[in-house]
């Protein structure tokens, strides 16, 4: 894929097997941070990671993804109490052990995150089925995140939240759908190994189904 | 962040200067493959980028994300024919322009990509929303495209498609939920230029809605 008289037809750029290892660190060490240092991210970070985000696939370059940062500590009181209300629902009901300790790390990464940042999708776009532009905003905030990891910020993605208390608590246009909250800030703690283990992963890949 | 008494602490790599400045052009180059010249992809080429895409985020790394590969000449017969379908009602009641060339770009991409790879979530996972399982697959999707980018591959994402025909047509498990489907293959064009002005892009990271 290197062979110049493909690529040296345009300016698009060729990436080589050194970029591309680095890349797979990238994707390996990227993690979903729940422990934050408090200083604040530098000025215009939170922009230059939403512009990343913005290169995502959209069909129709589109670009349904709409990012709302939230720095109201009334706001913020607003998302904990209703992360409160789920987290309590989803202990009171389930059995998986480890659950008591997610939600307590996603609660300290609620309240020690410098930035908490939010991603909808804009259906009122009705040329595409709904689950497209929701997919469109889940890459652009993949995106976002490998972005951030590269410059060693972290991102921690919030699984308790209930999407209409959070779509009233922040006031967005009614044709905003909530598509995932994100902690973001310089983490406070260290990752002691790689959280993805390539063993586990080549038995996900041989799971590939075949039709 | 490359603070040597931070990051020696641990294995992490640390991402300099020169691997972000990679990174952004991959995000920006980046592209959604139409022309697919007819070459197979290498043995193992699939299995490979399946196990990055298994890199992304999932809360509790439950990795919900199920790949299905089509190869049966009849199954894709069935997802033409239902692209085919959705395409002539669409076209019946939109007015955007384009959209007969994109269409008749997708319908290449579906005749002569040497890959065609759907995506479904794993609603089983009854403790985490559907939404987060379907936001974790794309994820996991755009990171399978970032990487395919890496080495040359080409993605292309198909917009017109039913997804009960497409969940019938593939006989998958009855609680995967479609997330998208995707032609995989060598481009046969070339891009002329990157598809994302950062100009652009620069308006759209000016809009985050403060809260």
């Amino acid at each position: 894929m290197n062979d110049p008289a493909r690529t040296g037809r345009t300016n698009e750029p060729a990436f080589d097997a050194a970029f591309r290892a680095q890349l797979h660190s990238l994707f390996a060490w990227r993690r979903d941070v729940r422990r934050f240092r408090p200083d604040p991210l530098g000025e215009g970070i939170v922009e230059r990671l939403v512009q990343a985000a913005s290169l995502a696939p959209a069909v129709g370059l589109i670009q349904p993804w709409r990012f709302v940062t939230v720095d109201s500590s009334v706001r913020r009181g607003a998302i904990i109490a209703s992360f409160k209300r789920m987290a309590i629902d989803t202990l009171a009901r389930n059995v998986r052990t480890d659950l008591g300790t997610v939600l307590h790390l996603e609660l300290a990464a609620l309240r020690e995150a410098p930035v908490h940042l939010a991603a909808f999708c804009d259906l009122s776009t009705t040329e595409v089925s709904p689950t497209m532009l929701e997919v469109a905003t889940a890459m652009a905030v993949n995106t976002l995140w490998l972005d951030a990891h590269a410059y060693g910020i972290g991102v921690g993605w919030i699984s308790m939240l209930e999407p209409d208390a959070l779509t009233q608590a922040l006031d967005v246009p009614k044709d905003w759908r909530y598509v995932g909250y994100f902690c973001i800030g310089y983490p406070a703690d260290e990752p002691t190994e790689v959280q993805h283990e390539f063993e586990t992963q080549e038995e996900t890949a041989a799971q590939i189904l075949r039709r």
